[in-house]
């Protein structure tokens, strides 16, 4: 048995119980709130608990299928969405996730899925039409005496959660790092309109916050002790794609510092997760800059490297998203990270405000973009979800400079990641600057639809589907219909379609 | 000849010269940034001297084309779209325009259009990309003694012009209300990245700046008088489908009240410029409501009714956009409206950051949407740019509820308003809340794509449209690809198809 030394007030240590008791205490059809964010900070025993309880209930003869709604901060692991996937437990998922089961079951039709930008998930909660949430279901990284809560390697949503639920059920997850506390920034000045406020974050290095989340005690109904690691991939090394990728963008923010358009500790940065973004990170490291900032949702390998050497001198993110090598990195050297690195919640992490205001550079992925500079982050064959848009809407709308990476063909070059329509869109032509693959770059700004073809066939499409690309281009130019987004819509979805019939675009 | 009284600079007294003269100062190839938004505020003049000189020297043997690159606020009039479109007089244009001629050239391919959200035009500016402004013509409504400039009826982009040209040509219109004096609110805190502060406002009544434009009068290089009206058109009188879809917000926002999800003042309201938004505002000036703010682009008739009944207390906007009618009515009675109206530039009126903290109530107009609630708002038929995105994705991806409006058919019934997919998208699935045709209002909050096109079928489509929209969805639904959000790609333009053939969806 525990120490609870991870459980300093004396009410909540009356409530400590197993995860299997706390799961009962769930009831068929609530709405939970998570924490979790990129595998970061999500409950690791209670939902799996609850997943068994499921399963066993749903077997009995005549059962009610047991389901719930389950919202979180983004991305949570095998643990949660894929256990309660595996049982059908769940009705409605929101707003972002990446788990293979669950995705299955989007796809498959049984599960519904609302895929929302990161930033306005919890505006969305307090509004109203998402209903009542009935349960909050957080890890933290311990309970202090007062009953105000260490959090845990993720924020997210859990201030919200916490805010709206009527009841919650805490997870203390002695595996974190004790150290984390302190790095945390919990911002309390939110409101609804009319009584909101200018929210005075000039700088990513700013704390305008509380360390810990505030949490009634008279709330929390179960307290599970748990010792469990975040969920954490390997980082490939970088190929030779994603090197080249960050060798684009380099030299393009080389020549726009020449140019006097960025200043020469660029502007804060955003990078998606990934084996791309980790490289650029790469590349930005082995670069000649010093003092850059970040001003994104995750906390990647790349960043504790960048950190480390002084090319970062302060990352704020909501989450961590490290290798197995990147947590043992951090933790041998929490002391040296601790005041370079601030946790927030997503919607301060992601606010519009602030990517407006700090004029953030995003760097995010694509799945395909067509020769407008319409970016589809989200649909396989435009009715697939892979993941969701996560927080790449907050930071390329409003942030100075978004920045769309990937390699040019997917699937051993049966896709092409530029194609003449794209079969969903994320990203309007208004909000997408520059494109980037292994081929190049195209810098898309104050260019008009048929400039931006230009560039992006030349650029960024493989040479492979280069022909293609430019017959369709040239057939639409001269088909007799509107000339400022040329397209043939007989044939604008065929590459998709022919890629389903065929196999290869 | 006139007596000067508007121009109380004695330096700029003496760069007074005729429109003639003025347009001999543009060279060919020049970047200009010009006053005019929604057809108020524009050169009246210039422009047109200027197209008379291009026309001129196109029709000289073997002359080398003299074309100007055309930056605005939005649109403007046939005064200086349609005279310069008419002699091919553009080489591009940004960020916006409504011109028939205009609109043709782009659409033929003879003129490149830059369509970009209007709140962003003065940040890209400033940032270089856009290449350097050689000239702003600007119209105001006076020259003050100390070479500051009174604005006129809209600022636009009129400060960051001024700022960012080389020369500066004035036009000083004497037909324009001496008393918009004092009416305007300018903002000199802007800044790029990392400068930027917080915007400290928080109310729509707020004034935050000067009620001058800062012109260094060293950079003038010519003045020209003028006394023409602003383009004006006459407003329809509301019909049936405007007053049902305005029936259909009305109760929506009062239910919205009643659940508690809505002040009874409403949120600051941003309404698109036309006659069903003109109808929505006169269906909330007739209904209980009092107090309300408008934090908006344009002020169109129904705001002018609302201010005048007390519904309305404040409107902030960038420009006006008056029927004949409207613009006797404020004249008549300017000491009424002169502190109930603001005017803004429009990085400021538009500003993703104030949208969202004032949690503004955006209302747009839409082309087309389609079944998962992606809205169209620039491309017929996927290929013609109607006008461009204005400020719609400013205030819908960032305000608190965005709406969007549309009759369920164009074209006498020919066109269907909801399609199975959009032929373009400018506002994606997660920035559409509520789609309202006369038929009906579709709720999309907290819906996942395949619920959504239920309540988008059932509320909104027209019930000519209803099966053949059923029967895509059906047949989408159990074609074995993905559920999410289930397409038929090889049908689904093909109701844009069908109508280019046939002239019928």
């Amino acid at each position: 048995m525990s120490d609870h030394s991870r459980i300093l007030c004396p009410v909540l240590q009356q409530r400590i119980m197993s995860a299997e008791q706390a799961a009962e205490l769930i009831p068929a059809g609530a709405n939970v709130g998570m924490s979790g964010f990129t595998g970061a900070g999500y409950p690791k025993a209670v939902p799996g608990a609850l997943a068994q309880r499921i399963r066993q209930l749903n077997s009995q003869p005549n059962a009610k299928p047991f389901r719930i709604n389950v919202w979180t901060g983004a991305s949570t692991a095998p643990e949660l969405d894929g256990v309660l996937a595996e049982v059908d437990g769940i009705e409605m998922r929101l707003p972002f996730q990446s788990d293979p089961i669950c995705r299955n079951r989007i796809n498959d039709g049984t599960m519904d899925y609302v895929d929302y930008h990161l930033s306005e998930v919890s505006q969305y909660a307090w509004s109203g039409f998402l209903g009542k949430m009935d349960i909050a279901l957080i890890e933290v990284a311990g309970i202090r005496e007062d009953g105000s809560l260490i959090p845990s390697s993720s924020i997210g949503n859990n201030k919200t959660w916490i805010e709206q639920a009527d009841k919650i059920i805490l997870e203390v997850n002695s595996r974190q790092n004790a150290k984390l506390e302190g790095m945390h920034d919990v911002y309390y000045g939110t409101a609804l309109p009319p009584n909101r406020k200018p929210i005075m974050l000039t700088d990513p290095a700013d704390r305008i916050g509380e360390q810990y989340l505030a949490c009634p005690p008279e709330k929390v109904i179960a307290v599970v002790e748990t010792a469990a690691p975040d969920r954490n991939s390997p980082f490939k090394p970088s190929d030779e794609v994603s090197k080249k990728i960050a060798g684009h963008i380099l030299e393009f923010f080389n020549k726009e510092i020449e140019l006097g358009r960025l200043p020469k500790e660029l502007l804060p940065i955003q990078s998606g997760v990934g084996n791309i973004p980790n490289a650029v990170l790469e590349g930005l490291d082995a670069g000649p800059y010093k003092n850059l900032t970040a001003f994104t949702e995750v906390i990647q390998d790349g960043m504790l490297k960048m950190l480390k050497s002084g090319t970062l001198k302060v990352a704020s993110a909501t989450a961590f998203s490290l290798s197995p090598d990147g947590i043992q990195e951090f933790d041998d050297n929490i002391d040296f990270y601790r005041d370079k690195i601030i946790l927030r919640q997503q919607d301060i992490s992601n606010h519009p405000e602030l990517a407006r205001r700090l004029g953030v550079i995003a760097m995010n992925g694509l799945i395909e973009c067509d020769l407008y500079g319409n970016v589809n982050s989200t649909h396989i064959m435009g009715t697939r979800m892979m993941n969701g848009i996560g927080g790449s809407g907050d930071f390329a709308r409003n942030g100075y400079l978004s920045i769309f990476v990937s390699p040019s063909t997917a699937k051993d070059g049966a896709i092409s990641a530029i194609v003449p329509m794209v079969s969903h869109v994320d990203h309007t032509e208004h909000d997408v600057k520059i494109i980037v693959t292994e081929q190049g770059l195209a810098d898309l700004r104050g260019l008009s639809p048929r400039q931006r073809a230009h560039e992006i066939i030349n650029n960024c499409a493989h040479p492979d589907f280069r022909p293609a690309l430019i017959d369709y281009y040239e057939r639409a130019l001269h088909s007799g219909r509107g000339m400022h987004t040329p397209h043939l819509l007989e044939e604008a979805l065929s590459w998709h379609q022919r890629y389903e019939q065929s196999g290869q675009m």
